[in-house]
């Protein structure tokens, strides 16, 4: 990125500053989005207070807010996803109350347990796909019936999921439903909420309305970081800032939070963001189609989980491209993972399908 | 700041940008200072590794290691000062083990029970000036005797201190060979070493040579964020990053802490920030002096801690300055404090000075 | 004890089983009364359910509603003091809410930070007699006061005190108007509840009537161990017994629990064992008085606090007497905590007194 | 139990005391067999000092050593298993460090999450008996491998398990082997590992041997409570009693520990106890057998796990027997768990497939 780049606009198509070899590796291997980087500059030296008090992050709450329909909804700001999650479940859970959540689910899997860190055990369910339903919510509330065991209250999913699938409205609305009949609150992590509502039939209005709380990310949609975290107006989480200052989440400088969520949810930027994400997947699930790719899983989003044969697995890395293993290598085929993101220029993508068609 | 103002070098002396009614609340209230927001906009769109994997917190470690003349060091960036403190703290107690802090620390005071939240006693010693001595030290010690007690296991000191008040070297020595002595871990909170530095004989190199742990804190020194955390390399740090990945503190886009410590380390901007900092305090209390103020405590740092009637206060308020009130109100006179930073415009300590002049 | 010694009633003040050099050090240095462990025998080989869901139980809990005269009272039986206070404070409190303590109270001081290792903070207070007034409570809130800080919710007494003394029933009238004037829980620590109802005006109708939750201790009080923990009709402790089984504080064979309460509650045995020992202490202080001793501090419980010589401690040591030293040994002169209980013979506080007398 | 029937010797062949409905829902639904109580008798009234500082648990640790052949192990008394299961793994584990489990183990299903209130995940492997196997926990291994998940420390197995089933001494080594090459703990919690010995190659010797860590567990073989910890030589338990006191795990009145497991470890009692429990489970399978019953699983210990009919299962309820449901009830057919202990007369088995035989 070159000094004075800020003053024009980034040309997603025009892909004027194509790395050749790219990373696909994940969806938060640059900085910000220019709007965002140039809202952190404009802003750069107003005094304000600390600790997320100041009026960038009350017009942030206020904008999210409306785009939510959610005029009483309790919005916090925070700088990361697994922080996020965290304080999210010991904010309502008591030590003796579980949370539920697919076996493949972030929480269960990627956080070096900081859910059991606060106390609280994480009830686990295999699933294919990576999406929990009322059957297999309703399968560990049977298997739990005393106070010689936990008490699962809360119900974690993912949208889009860690395997890139998401939930229809009427998924979440069985969902709900299912909470609402067994006493337990229904959390949804949004880290790439913004590329499954791009994919879906959901909008915020729906994840504000069918959940008593979900994260709305921006660390992996052009934010330098940050999520916001929108708790229902019944739910309580009058106490929310003494976790997260306890847990160290109250930014000092929380301003730079309300600055990115302004400018992210300004002229809907989230949305046009995370539709170029979604987009050059498609290109690329649409050139792995051509040359016969199989998938692990099927993902309308900004994530695909290809199988591959370990040689061309091993000849795309030499060539520079990165991306991740999914899970253990396989004898001769082996699962990776294709993230594209706010960034990533078309090109990328198609450069990517020519060399694997090379390969194969 | 305006749009492209980037391209120039701020001024702190000319101070084209004063805002007439200057927050003295903290060192904090304003982003970055401009070499570290330029650094963020060049590096922007290079993509790179996630959770501080990337080659800037490779620079940048060991820039600091070069800086600290303690190659051996190690070294992890973190956002804030809450979470690294309870971070360090727990990565080198046990569940019984407890840390013994001045009743004024901030992990005593103001993290709002993190350490606790963690599993770990504080214990708490009253010291006029915020400062730690061995004698007080030894004095916890002794109430220490069996397993019916917490096990005290470190000294947590901050210099500069939560009262402005700083460490000479001498005090450092002595306060490690106390440690030493007894089987303690010396851990120095540095959110403002920089400024104790700047006014003290105590080097960085003193602090890495000196400390089993310290942080070199970025927060009020001009970045947008950061602590730099420094384990010295015969304390047993290997699997920190567990610990900050478990607490939520590994930041996914962890490159901004390289790119942003990196341009604070470049041609010791950390130090001249800090002496800025530290000249516009040095100045007011000149002023103060010459109005015949009195001090709560006495501070060489970016500090100041003034008792003022109430009314006059007020008075101070209602013209549009901001500062903390340290403490309870008192009945006539109250203690606040003044902060200033490496953003502080010369012309803002001159204009609250003629202020308060009017006042009093 | 000798076999089939069961078969006849103890008598106290004949004391056939004196042992010449008795130990002072603690009220439970013995087993149990010989009705309780007459009563664990009669029950041996009943089967029951486990984990306290048995009909000992169940008939010590409305024996322990009756005598309290608090129908509606929440009943459950622990084991041990620590095990409970810490169950009592993190079921009722939440991570960042903090419980307000003597600093000489037994959970600021040992119990080896079993509450911080829960996660809550202890805000201790500086108090000469052990006691807690509404004044001091007052004084920790003031210094509490936003999301940076604990949010203190309940006060912590323990009576009698970890120093003897106890509260009137006026001063506990004042600690619950305090408490509910603002939103705090006054929870009493009763492990020595029994004793120090003998000595006051206070009864177990008060203690139930003006705390939220108190404990009425046995293991002090001639059980083998067991405390009862009472919580207020109006206190939610719906899931107690989650956090009971959690902690690993469910006793398989809960119906111990139930034998020992049984007998302890029949015929106010309870009662009659608290006054014996404090009966024991009375005469104790009598005799010292004559000797012209001092005390650190007045107690007109169990438990005395009495200056000495410290050649005098060594040579009662040497003549085989046991008993606690309190606090740092003196230059000269250190306090001994003499303590007696139900079991305590007569002829052991006379022979004390007795050799006491040869040594000043 | 009749008043003064400790003078005589129990006889468990004679059944005098036979209850004609009988309890087999668990191996801790009496009191203490009666040298255990004789023993509490004899010495209710020695003064001793408190928390497991007395001769009695000097003793009794003395004697596990010898009877384990490990003059150097540590050994602790704790109350209860949960209790002892949540320290073990609390005091060897950071909070980043794991341990893997049986799906069924103790710690993963039965204990309310009291590992997870610790801060440790609990990784679980599904297994058909209960029992786990090398290959088991290198596949849980292969899945962690890096900060972002936990970090598997130690290796939790239940010998007899929840399943009733048993490790062969080969088995045991095969573990001991994978988690010494894999830098893990080997934890057995032997809650009922008298009964696991009583029916395998398996002895206290090959228990100390080869585990860093194990149980012997007193409150399923005539103990009131108790179990004993057996720690390696090698293994860092130092501070155990810290961790013991934080959690309220130190008895006061610890002596009543080390009185009861010297008791147990007299003359093998211990082993005597068990045998005659896992006798009566073999005369009681015989039995079943006979019926041509079926089980859930194989076990050769002193539990049952046996599919009946509903309806069979109703009837026997009708009668007064007692027992636990196994799972979730089936539609037509549901396991139900048989459990015999030291004190199961063995008319009452016969009774019992007495009146089985009459409903099938």
């Amino acid at each position: 990125m070159k000094k004075g780049m800020m003053d024009k606009t980034l040309d997603f198509e025009q892909g004027a500053y194509i790395i050749i070899m790219y990373s696909f590796r994940n969806d938060y291997s640059e900085g910000a989005a220019p709007a965002v980087m140039q809202a952190l500059f404009d802003t750069n030296l107003n005094q304000t207070v600390g600790y997320g008090g100041d009026d960038y992050c009350q017009q942030a709450a206020d904008k999210l807010r409306q785009v939510c329909h959610a005029p009483d909804a309790q919005v916090h700001f925070t700088v990361g996803g697994t922080q996020t999650n965290v304080l999210i479940i010991h904010s309502l859970l008591r030590s003796f109350e579980a949370v539920i959540s697919a076996a493949s689910g972030h929480i269960a899997n990627h956080e070096t347990g900081g859910v059991e860190a606060k106390g609280h055990k994480v009830c686990t369910i295999e699933t294919p796909d990576g999406k929990l339903t009322p059957t297999l919510v309703e399968a560990v509330l049977a298997g739990h019936s005393s106070e010689h065991m936990v008490a699962p209250k809360m119900v974690y999913i993912s949208n889009s999921t860690e395997l890139g699938t998401i939930y229809t409205k009427e998924e979440l609305q069985g969902l709900r439903a299912c909470c609402d009949a067994h006493g337990l609150y229904l959390f949804a992590d949004g880290a790439r909420v913004a590329s499954a509502i791009a994919a879906s039939d959901v909008t915020l209005v729906d994840m504000a309305e069918l959940c008593h709380v979900f994260t709305f990310g921006g660390t992996k949609n052009g934010l330098l970081f940050g999520e916001a975290v929108v708790f229902a107006p019944d739910v309580d989480a009058t106490h929310f800032r003494y976790f997260m200052k306890q847990h160290g989440a109250l930014l000092a400088k929380g301003r730079l939070l309300g600055v990115q969520f302004l400018a992210l949810l300004e002229d809907d930027l989230w949305l046009k963001l995370a539709t170029h994400a979604n987009a050059q997947s498609a290109r690329m699930r649409e050139g792995l189609d051509a040359l016969h790719c199989e998938y692990f899983v099927d993902s309308p989003t900004n994530q695909s989980f290809v199988m591959l044969e370990n040689k061309v697995i091993e000849a795309l890395k030499d060539r520079g491209y990165e991306f991740e293993i999914e899970g253990l290598e396989g004898e001769t085929v082996t699962c990776i993972r294709i993230v594209t993101s706010w960034a990533t220029p078309q090109e990328a993508v198609q450069q990517f399908l020519a060399d694997l068609g090379t390969l194969l």
